[in-house]
């Protein structure tokens, strides 16, 4: 049975050709698997941001889908194996260089490969398009597995911490995500970025007018933001900020 | 009969996971359905200036087919409530807090409903992706209306104008479209915004050269524009800006 | 047999309802047919860059692909025909102004159609949407061609070079594509963009650390880009920008 969907996971960004070119290739390869943008502005060169981001939104994804990711600055180089990954269901395919340490780390059941199979045209600097999206197709169609199985303890980089306190993604409204899972923190506790302090909101609407608060967000992440406002702007924050967790860090 | 498509209209961007989560939703529950993004730069935080751009795109859209629309600063709260509209053969689903107030004022046929059904969980941040998505998808299946009719006259906004005269939307041409139809204002009247006068031309080529001119855009709406040139920057042009329609307003 | 995939190449961008009513025209008229996002910020304005890139990705589209394709700044002027060309077994459709010159010029086989079918509602500013969409998802479907065989000779801009000298799209990362393909410059060469000299590098991996230079891209064009950082900002490349060929130039 095919997979329900193929994801797209990148940081690509949609402009320029490299999306589209990518998904020719799944259309010519397995064009009967919907194909999904999940998000095209993953931290740019930033595999352990990625890792965080990644591991709060597979859980939306149904169980079976493919989840092709993409954060690649070492692409073309012996640093990092291709690999496929399951974990929990899902099938991740990319670049082993830290972006499925957190989907791993956090799964219950777990399989890992490292790709062997070459295509007969590699681009040095696009195996998003000739290595990993074949892969992911065949992935998708028959569950093809083109690669030579590996325990994935020796394959996990080891010393990430279980939550990352830092912004891992600033959204198109201003607010901005941290590597900290929302139900590890308690909502009686302030958290601080930049020198400013962030207290716990429920909603929006639950924030005091015009002040910078922190919530849970839809994906289960630790969140800044201001009711109809830019706490991005207001607060200056950029991915990378590192967060103080209240004066248990102090 | 399932629906012939599934249109999104949001201000969610294409940046970050949001449209992807949605379409990960629908693809679940109406995996048949194409579904095509419409537009997802609506005007942020402005439920009446998206509502007039609705208005006018959605003639272009085929009947039956279901509109997916969230522009929606009061998400979580009260103040508005999820709602379905049946408009000239056509379906919308989002909030009720305007969206929705010119595509009915503008119907032959139209029918109302709250939405009562609840998801299992349901994010206070994100009702596109956890109710309105599994309704669009349900509607477009089939026709399954999860709430309770309603008289449109009680929900509709009153005392809302028939044509908006302000700007309600800069494209990436640097062209702005009014919340004005075209038909409804006459080829010999000029129009002033931010103390410029704009004449009328009928196409780009039309215009003299250099020179900001006013046109019915392929959507209807009256649209200031310079040939080959960014409008929006020449005479500092921006969503919420007012429209003065000539010597009759004086 | 239909086409294996419609792919969009214009400068429309992912703003606005462009692309979405484009998409919404195709999925009525050749609803079988996937539709791919080639690239929607292609050269504004600048069919000859356009022409350029376009040339590049087409090689990567499948035989019996149906390109639809708009960089059109005389939309709605006697200036250019609606055209259809097919090329090496793939399909093009869109303004006759150059945009397939290049694609034309380098083609083992080639055949042109002036395009004569006219929608009944024509907007004067959209033909990607009423005139192109319709072409391209009736070519898709069953290889109708709606318009008059002529002479290609009699269509092409001729004095095109082979390569073209520029630089024709800056992307996301920062990277800087020329129209000059890989395959006609040595390795040995370098090449001066704004008084800045840049050397071959096979990968990014390859170069020196933080300096510019140049490789052939994967889809085979000349590109100058610095390993995980911005060449666009740090030389001030912009499309447009001369690139001089090294001593043989001087």
């Amino acid at each position: 049975m095919a997979a329900p969907a193929i994801l797209l996971f990148t940081d690509f960004s949609h402009a320029g050709p490299y999306v589209g070119q990518v998904k020719a290739v799944l259309a010519a390869h397995a064009p009967e698997v919907p194909v999904i943008d999940l998000m095209h502005d993953a931290p740019t060169w930033d595999p352990m941001a990625a890792a965080y981001l990644l591991a709060a939104l597979a859980p939306e994804c149904r169980k079976g889908s493919v989840l092709l990711c993409v954060v690649d600055p070492g692409v073309g180089t012996d640093e990092r194996k291709p690999t496929v990954v399951r974990a929990d269901g899902r099938w991740f395919v990319g670049p082993g260089n830290g972006l499925f340490n957190v989907v791993a780390a956090r799964a219950k059941t777990l399989s890992w490969w490292d790709i062997t199979w070459s295509p007969e045209r590699l681009s040095p600097t696009f195996h998003g398009r000739d290595l990993f999206a074949p892969v992911a197709a065949g992935l998708a169609v028959d569950r093809a597995r083109p690669g030579t199985a590996c325990v994935p303890a020796a394959r996990l980089l080891p010393d990430w911490p279980d939550n990352y306190p830092r912004i891992i993604y600033v959204d198109h409204f201003g607010n901005a995500m941290t590597g900290i899972r929302g139900t590890s923190l308690d909502p009686s506790r302030s958290i601080e970025i930049n020198g400013y302090e962030f207290s716990y909101a429920r909603t929006f609407a639950a924030a005091p007018p015009a002040r910078g608060f922190w919530y849970a967000n839809s994906n289960g992440l630790v969140e800044i933001a201001i009711n109809q406002g830019r706490a991005t702007d207001r607060y200056e924050l950029k991915p990378g900020d590192k967060v103080l967790l209240g004066e248990d860090d102090k």
